[in-house]
């Protein structure tokens, strides 16, 4: 298959696509038609024939797409289709309602090594994992060849611990403290900040 | 002044763009230029310009923007310039966590109530607030005149929590469940899905 690039925008909401499509299987329903899934997830139908269109042609005229077969597809798409470790900084309430969250999703994304600067808290176990210094970090890292990783440290941690992650090799990292994770380097950072989140809300429910 | 649409992407930007110029309050900056706004933000400076313009014009050419004023503004144009009260619905670890971390960031967008279907946390307290049953969910939002919400109950709970809170009221909702809440009303919800951000990321990590 020839490899291309995908929109920012498309890696998006391929996910989005992939949960409900996962929630339907569950439900053991067989196709499901774009208008189906525009309205649940409230994008535009044609926005979501035109996404999956640019990996094939997956859907049947008044029947809808297959959704087994988009399910595996998307997968593929976004590389879910194999085991992805993930590291996690930051042993506090935030870094344990994500731990036991994932260990409970039994999805093939997985936390494998936990680390925090408390050494109180090291040794101590999380979804079974034991919390570690981070001078284990790099070493675990590079041992355990985990390229994702991320952050529920304070804000006045956050920067030094994401250098640190990427300096061991991390190349994605998914950022809960409440700051702009800076680097100059070839890495992807997301952040999933609650304030802004819900400062975005607020200017809608004025309206 | 006139009122009038903001897009949805700008609505996403400015509490960003937010974050930022509040960060270089702290550190006792006065001005700053979009140049240095779109390197740290990896944000075009263009863009940033473009949406700081349809507010008026508060950049001078060489000097860049006031940080004060700026800050002031952007509060303004997303209402953030009033106290708002917010209601939390699931007192797990997540809960918790986003709790605490509301009430550290002394913000004026503060959660005031906290909810748990689970009677053996009723009255038990979070930053101060007792966890309540779910039979006063509604009374306590009309009384408060609360407009916005955050879910952290489990996946299967978390459609009908959504459905007692806008029956209350609530216009606005986070959404930290791993699925996605359905409504007809004009109600305006954000998930803040974990396994959907690390499957975004996870597709840059391979490229």
């Amino acid at each position: 298959m020839k490899a291309f690039k995908i929109s920012e925008a498309v890696v998006r909401r391929l996910p989005v696509y992939l949960r409900y499509l996962t929630h339907l299987q569950q439900m053991k329903v067989k196709t499901v038609s774009s208008q189906q899934m525009g309205e649940t997830l409230d994008v535009n139908p044609a926005q979501i024939r035109k996404d999956l269109a640019a990996f094939g042609d997956f859907g049947k005229k008044g029947i809808g797409y297959d959704v087994d077969y988009l399910i595996n597809k998307i997968r593929q798409i976004l590389k879910l289709d194999r085991e992805i470790p993930v590291v996690l900084v930051g042993a506090g309430n935030l870094g344990h309602a994500i731990s036991n969250y994932n260990a409970y999703m039994h999805d093939n994304m997985r936390i494998v090594a936990i680390f925090d600067v408390d050494r109180r808290k090291h040794g101590k176990k999380i979804v079974g994992l034991p919390i570690q210094p981070m001078d284990a970090l790099k070493q675990t890292i590079q041992e355990k060849e985990i390229r994702l990783a991320i952050i529920t440290v304070p804000a006045s941690a956050a920067q030094t611990v994401a250098e640190q992650l990427i300096d061991a090799g991390i190349k994605g990292i998914l950022n809960f403290a409440p700051i702009n994770i800076h680097t100059e380097k070839d890495v992807r950072i997301d952040n999933a900040d609650v304030t802004s989140s819900l400062q975005s809300l607020a200017y809608y429910i004025h309206e």
